[in-house]
């Protein structure tokens, strides 16, 4: 640790000389920095959709550094704080550990970013920084059990092994969780991903996964949980994942998924443009609609502005997506199809997005331009 | 297949009507299109250069149309054309027949697109197109020769099950090989990558790889195997993956990989401008390098412009990257590092980026930018 720590000093003295602010959100055309962001950090291609589980390789990718390729023989979670027992577990004790299975599908809270106008500079999601997969591992609930927290914990604080600059600042990427929700039972130490070892770029050895949040939440390469008394003020928690108006609002923070459905686009694309051609007939129009904040209760597809409800099917899992559907009969022409989803909490996707400086917790209802062709 | 032909019989009588050619290269501004693209198609996170054989989810991805989802119950390969004896095969007897695994290096023929100038309109790649994988799956030539090809065969077309536009064209993907780079003994169809069943976006259940060739020859969700007695004017063989000056030079086919190397970025990124930091002191420099031509005989790691030979290894195969490595002590200041490799055909990396027109075969020297700091 020794190594890494003088790797992060020396940059944080002068870090805003040598790493400004990636600067104020723009109206003007797309930049090399986002593009190099892009290239990185993968999409799911939408017609991954039709998958319950997303097929391994096809589920978003959101690294903010480099990804750490850890060997985890020599790999240790540390378990301290304000607790009565701290603990170091290698990974073969954690797998002699109790373990669950959960569905869960995770978005990027910054999903739909690029499509915002202005512009906030960071990774241009366009609509498919979203993925579900079935996670195993130990229930963190459990692990804290077993160490014993302290009366007075507030929060825990997850640290990862992957490191940086981000906004001026030298880090470990780390997050915390509200006590009450690191205790959830649900809340998972992951070591494996629909069935096979974590992959590299999704936290192996080890990895957070909490159901319902926005995917900043669950840490990758896990390798400190550290229970607090106090709120964590790390750069991630506190300057990154916030519901801005500007840069000098302190914001709320991002926690919970909203409400949201996609589509897979219905015929063929266009390479380029990636337009849709489908020919003219019945159809069969389908996606997943998913909330961190309550189930989904109802989904509605639009063909050229007018709104019919849509099949909905069970989720595999309280915070796994579910699956819809709904005929057209395609007749000639250009379309435009959307679909928005409604969950329990009585929200709705919205048709224009309201802006937030970071544009976080985005939800617009996508919409896909048709062209429907006659034989 | 009547469906498939359907859905494509229409736009193809207007297609240049629905889908102008992308345009012209340009000096402007990235699109909203190549967004599109970009985020489609996974590029290979250059640290993952460190791995002899890329994790599974890294590999890079380019599928020009959307990824097929094919039950491998009912999918039949067909053998036919000039050949003596036309055949279907199932999965099933595909899998019955003799196999070979091979380490294989792919890359996409557009790599390093997105940093010419003026920038021709497709997938912007920056320079992580490439992946190295451990095929498995039967060899061609066996299945060639079983079925018997005719003596004035002349090129072999693969048809693969993903469908679109591209260049106003309807077309389901297809690419020919000459006869006799058909019938070498390391081109095989594969089912397995890695070790584990292909995924969909590899082209499951079957797809040709061919060592040495640009990924575009490794056509994928294999659906058909045509031999013919002349040769083949497909889209993506006459129009796309061409190397031209301009849009009516004919040009000429894009084929082997071109020499090329690539450096894991030393250091900690920053997040936004992915810009290097890294300590005083000694770091070991590392990378991968590749040839479709001859095999790597140097690699040379430059520094600020001054150039010192790299330690090579051994590939683990005739058409897979080896591993190159070199000390540095880094000192203080920002620097530019780089790498270029030669191999037996004498090729070497260029400084400077040959043009042409649809950003075909790049290979100039990557360069990193990294900041050197004192504790």
């Amino acid at each position: 640790m020794s190594r890494r720590s003088s790797i992060l000093k020396a940059p944080r003295r002068q870090a805003r000389k040598l790493t400004p602010h990636p600067g104020e959100p723009t109206h003007g055309p797309l930049t090399a920095e986002e593009l190099q962001l892009a290239v990185r950090n993968h999409s799911m291609p939408l017609e991954a959709l039709r998958s319950d589980t997303t097929p391994a390789g096809l589920h978003y990718l959101l690294n903010h550094f480099d990804i750490p390729f850890i060997d985890a023989d020599h790999w240790h979670l540390r378990i301290g704080g304000a607790v009565q027992r701290a603990v170091e577990l290698s990974m073969r004790a954690l797998r002699r550990a109790p373990s669950i299975t959960l569905p869960v599908t995770l978005e990027c809270a910054g999903n739909g970013r690029s499509l915002l106008r202005p512009r906030p500079l960071s990774q241009p999601w366009t609509l498919e920084a979203v993925g579900t997969a079935a996670w195993t591992g130990v229930p963190l609930a459990y692990l804290l059990t077993q160490a014993g927290v302290d009366d007075d914990a507030v929060e825990v604080v997850f640290t990862g092994a992957d490191s940086g600059i981000q906004g001026g600042v030298s880090q470990q990427y780390a997050r915390s969780l509200p006590i009450a929700e690191a205790l959830r039972p649900d809340v998972v130490l992951a070591y494996r991903m629909n069935g096979a070892q974590l992959p590299p770029q999704h936290g192996y050895p080890l990895r957070l996964v909490v159901p319902g949040w926005y995917g900043m939440a669950s840490v990758k390469w896990l390798s400190s949980i550290q229970v607090l008394t106090h709120h964590f003020d790390g750069f991630q928690q506190q300057v990154a994942y916030r519901y801005q108006q500007d840069a000098d609002d302190p914001g709320t923070p991002v926690t919970w998924i909203n409400v949201r459905s996609l589509m897979v686009p219905p015929g063929v694309p266009d390479f380029f443009t990636r337009r849709r051609f489908l020919p003219a007939g019945p159809v069969m129009l389908s996606g997943r609609a998913w909330s961190g904040q309550g189930a989904v209760q109802r989904v509605e597809v639009g063909i050229d502005g007018k709104w019919a409800p849509a099949q909905l099917e069970y989720p595999a899992a309280p915070f796994a997506w579910c699956a819809w559907s709904m005929p057209w009969v395609a007749d000639a022409g250009d379309h435009e199809l959307s679909c928005r989803a409604t969950d329990a909490s009585g929200a709705t996707q919205p048709l224009e997005q309201a802006w937030n400086y970071q544009g976080m917790g985005n939800n617009a209802v996508q919409r896909i331009k048709v062209t429907v062709t006659v034989e």
